[in-house]
C-alpha cells in the first residue's frame, strides 16, 4: 500500500471511517490485554519449576566453602553462588558480591549509598547543590525514576545503533565535574533492543569525566537473553575493559536471575573493581548481616554452571521468540510501506521499541486503551516521562499468551493507523 | 565466700597466684570458645528443617490473594504473610509492609530514607547540619553502628529495669528538635534482658518532641522469644497506644523471623500508621518490584498461623534454656557474694549481660581471649564502642553447646576474677 502521507484527504477520510468501523467492532468485545510489562509468562515460569525441589530438609544444606546456609553471615554470598554470577557477568568470581533478589534493588542501594556516603571516599552526592546523570534514549523508566527520585538532573543522550552518542558523551563528561554517572543497558538496550558495540565499551573504558566519582551504571539485564540461538550478541566485557586502560573504577555492573530463575525470587549481584567492591562492603557491613544464602544455594544447586544456565535460557527464548515473531508480523503486514511508524526486530531482551510519527505517541496509548490493550504510557521511556518528539513507544510481548499478542498488535496497528490520520488531515 | 574488697593484700596475691595457675591449665587446652554472637545454634536451625519441604514442584505457588507468587510484584507482600507478620507485631494487616530477609536491613533502610527523603515530608536529615539520636544503655551495637555510620551523634540514655529514662528522654526530645529519633528493643532487651513496662510504653505513645519528624524506632527483635513458657513478659502494644492519643506517626516497629525461622532466609516487617506506611511505600516503589514472595508463602505454609509459631519458638526455648541457666550456674556458683560482678537473668531474648567492676570489663574481655575464649568487644553495647565506666559485657549462650558453655563460663568467671584482683591490688 501506498504511504498514507502520498494519500489525499478524501482517501484518508474514506479510509478513517473503515477504520474506525474496525476499531468500534473490536471495542465491542470489552478486552483486556496488556503489553506494558517486562515480565516473564507463566510458561517462563514453569521451566524453572523444578528448582522448587532442590532444597528439601534431606539436603545437606552446607555450601561447598563449609556456610551453613541457614545461619547469619558472608557479606559477599557463598562462594558458588558468585562463581556462577561472575560467570554470568563474564568477571572473576573475586570480582562479584551477591545482594537479594533484584538487581533494581542494588542499583536503587547503590546511587542511595553514593547519595548518603560518595563512592570510594567522595563527597556524599547529597551534600552537593546539583548533581547530574546521562540518561541515554529511549531508556528504561525505573532507571529514570530512581535517578530524579534523588532529584538527580537528567540529561539526554541519544541512544544511537552502536550504544549512546559517545561524541556526546565524552564532551559532557569532560567538561561538567557535576556528571556524575550514565545509565548503561549494554545489551538489547530496554526499549530499543541495541547492543554496544566494541568501540562504544572501549570509549566508556577509556573515559575521563571532569567527576573523579563518576560512576557507569552498567545494567546487564539481558546479557543472556538471546531470542535466536545461531544470532547471539557478544558486547565486549567492560570492567575487563577498563582494568586494561587503568581506569577500574568507573564501572559498576548489576546483573540477576531475575528473568532466568523466577523475577520475584531470583539472586542478584554486583561487579566491580577491588575499591569498588570494598567500598560496597563498608556500606553492607551496617546494612545488613547477609542476605538469603538458601536462595543462593538453589540457585547453584540447580543451574550447577554456566552450560546448565545457558541450556535454561534456550527453553525461555522458545517461548519468547513466537511472541516477538508474531508481533513482528503483524505490524509488518499491516503498517509495512505505510510510513506511519517504525520498529524494532531485536535478538534478545524484552521488547519491541516502536517510534511513531511525531507527536503522536500518546494518543495512540490512549488510543489502544480505549480498546482494553494497555501499553507503557507514552513518554516513559524519557527522563521524566518527557519524549520530545512524543514518538517512542515500548512494546512487551513477554506475559501475554501468542494469541493474545495477535489481537493486542491488531488494536494497536488500529489506533497507529487513526492517530496517524488525524494527524495527517489536521496538518 | 567473703567479697574479694574485704580480703587482704596477701590473701588477694595468693587467690591471684591460684587463679594464674588454673587459667595456665585451660590455656593450655588451646581451646576456640566463642561466646560474642547472638546467633542461633545447629540444634536450633534443625528444628525449621520441615520448612525446606512445604514448597516443591507439586505446590500450588499461587497465594490466597491469588498472586503468583514466583512472578515480579506486590509490594507490601502476599496477604497471608502480611497477616502472620502482622499477628506477630500485635497490629491489623493493613499496619504493616513485608520485606526481605533481615529486619536490620529494614532498620537501615529506614534510616537512610530519612538521610535522603526525610520523613512524610520532612527536610531530609542528610540536609540538615545536626542530627542526634537517643541511645539507651547498654544496647545493641549494630543500632549504634548504623547511627554513627550516618553521621549522627548519639546521646546516652540510661536503660532502666522499666526501659529508658523516660524523664530523661522526655526532656531531651522536648527541648531539642535536632534530636530526631531514638532505638528502643522493647523486650527481653539487647543485652540486658529487661523488658519495658507499661508506663514506660505510655510515656512514648505520650513524647512530645520538638522535632515533628521524630521517630521511634521499636525494634521488636525478641518479642516471642521467651525463655520460660510459665514467665512470658508481656509489652504494651505501642502503636495502638500512640493511636489512641493522637500520635500515631511517631513510631516505626520492626520485625522478622530471623530467630524463629532461619537467620538468613527469614522475613522481616515495618509496622507503623498509615502515613508513615504510605510514606515507605513511595520509597519501595522506586527500590524494588517486590520482595521475595516464594520465600513469604513458605513461612506461611510452614507455621499456618500463630499457634504454629508459639509451638515452634517453645522448640528454641527448650534448646535455650539450658544454655541461659548453665551460664547462670557457673556465675552464681564462682561469683556469688564476690562483689566483682552482677548479672541478668533474663526470662527471653538472647543475651546475659555481666557488669565487672568498674574499668575492668576490656582487661576481662582480653583475658579471656588469651585462653581462646572470644566475647563481644567490651564497649560494643556503647554508642561509638565506649562505655564511660568500662563495666558492661555482653554473654551470648546461643550459639556453643551446653558443654562449651561451661567451659566458656569458667574461663569467664577465672578472667573476670584475674582482672578484679589486679584491679584491687592496684587500688
Amino acid at each position: 500500500m501506498a504511504p498514507y502521507s502520498k494519500l489525499s484527504k478524501e482517501k484518508l477520510k474514506n479510509l478513517k471511517s473503515d477504520l474506525e468501523k474496525q476499531f468500534e467492532e473490536i471495542k465491542k468485545k470489552g478486552l483486556h490485554l496488556d503489553m506494558s510489562r517486562g515480565k516473564p509468562s507463566k510458561a517462563q515460569l514453569d521451566i524453572g519449576i523444578g528448582m522448587m525441589d532442590v532444597l528439601t530438609s534431606e539436603s545437606d544444606l552446607v555450601s561447598s566453602d563449609g556456610v551453613d546456609c541457614r545461619n547469619y553471615g558472608v557479606l559477599d554470598g557463598i562462594s558458588d553462588a558468585r562463581k556462577l554470577l561472575a560467570d554470568l557477568s563474564e568477571v572473576p568470581e573475586r570480582s562479584v558480591i551477591i545482594y537479594g533478589n533484584s538487581s533494581l534493588n542494588v542499583m536503587f542501594d547503590t546511587m542511595s549509598r553514593a547519595m548518603t556516603h560518595g563512592f570510594m571516599g567522595s563527597t556524599p552526592w547529597g551534600r552537593l547543590d546539583h548533581v547530574k546523570f546521562l540518561c541515554p534514549v529511549p531508556g528504561y523508566d525505573r532507571h529514570f525514576a530512581i535517578t530524579e527520585f534523588f532529584g538527580i538532573e537528567m540529561i539526554n543522550v541519544p541512544l544511537l545503533e552502536t550504544g549512546p552518542d559517545m561524541d556526546m558523551v565524552e564532551e559532557l563528561v569532560a567538561k561538567d565535574p557535576l556528571i556524575k554517572g550514565i545509565w548503561c543497558v549494554p545489551k538489547y538496550s530496554n526499549p530499543t533492543g541495541i547492543s554496544y558495540s566494541d568501540e562504544t565499551v572501549r570509549r566508556f573504558a577509556r573515559l575521563k569525566p571532569a567527576a573523579k566519582d563518576f560512576r557507569i551504571f552498567w545494567d546487564n539485564a539481558y546479557s543472556i537473553h538471546h531470542l535466536y540461538d545461531d544470532k547471539r550478541v557478544v558486547v565486549l566485557e567492560l570492567l575487563n575493559e577498563c582494568i586494561k586502560v587503568g581506569n577500574p573504577d568507573i564501572v559498576i555492573k548489576f546483573i540477576s536471575t531475575s528473568k532466568v530463575s523466577f523475577p520475584g525470587s531470583g539472586i542478584a549481584a554486583l561487579a566491580a573493581s577491588r575499591g569498588n567492591l570494598e567500598d560496597a562492603r563498608r556500606y553492607m557491613k551496617y546494612q545488613t548481616i547477609g542476605h538469603d544464602k538458601l536462595n543462593q544455594l538453589r540457585h547453584v544447586r540447580y543451574f550447577k554452571d554456566m552450560l546448565g544456565v545457558y541450556e535454561h535460557m534456550r527453553k525461555h527464548a522458545a517461548i519468547l521468540r513466537p511472541k516477538f515473531e508474531k508481533v513482528d508480523e503483524v505490524l509488518t503486514k499491516e503498517l509495512g510501506g505505510l510510513g506511519i511508524g517504525t520498529w524494532t526486530k531485536p535478538l534478545g531482551g524484552y521488547f519491541i521499541s516502536f517510534d511513531s510519527m511525531e507527536g503522536c505517541a500518546k494518543a495512540i496509548v490512549a488510543k489502544a486503551k480505549e480498546a482494553g490493550l494497555v501499553m507503557t504510557d507514552a513518554g516513559a521511556t524519557y527522563p521524566y516521562g518527557k519524549d520530545p518528539k512524543d514518538c517512542n513507544i515500548r512494546i512487551a510481548p513477554s506475559f501475554p499468551t501468542v494469541e493474545e499478542l495477535e489481537i493486542a498488535s491488531k488494536i494497536f496497528v488500529l489506533s497507529v493507523k487513526l492517530v496517524s490520520i488525524e494527524k495527517l488531515l489536521n496538518a
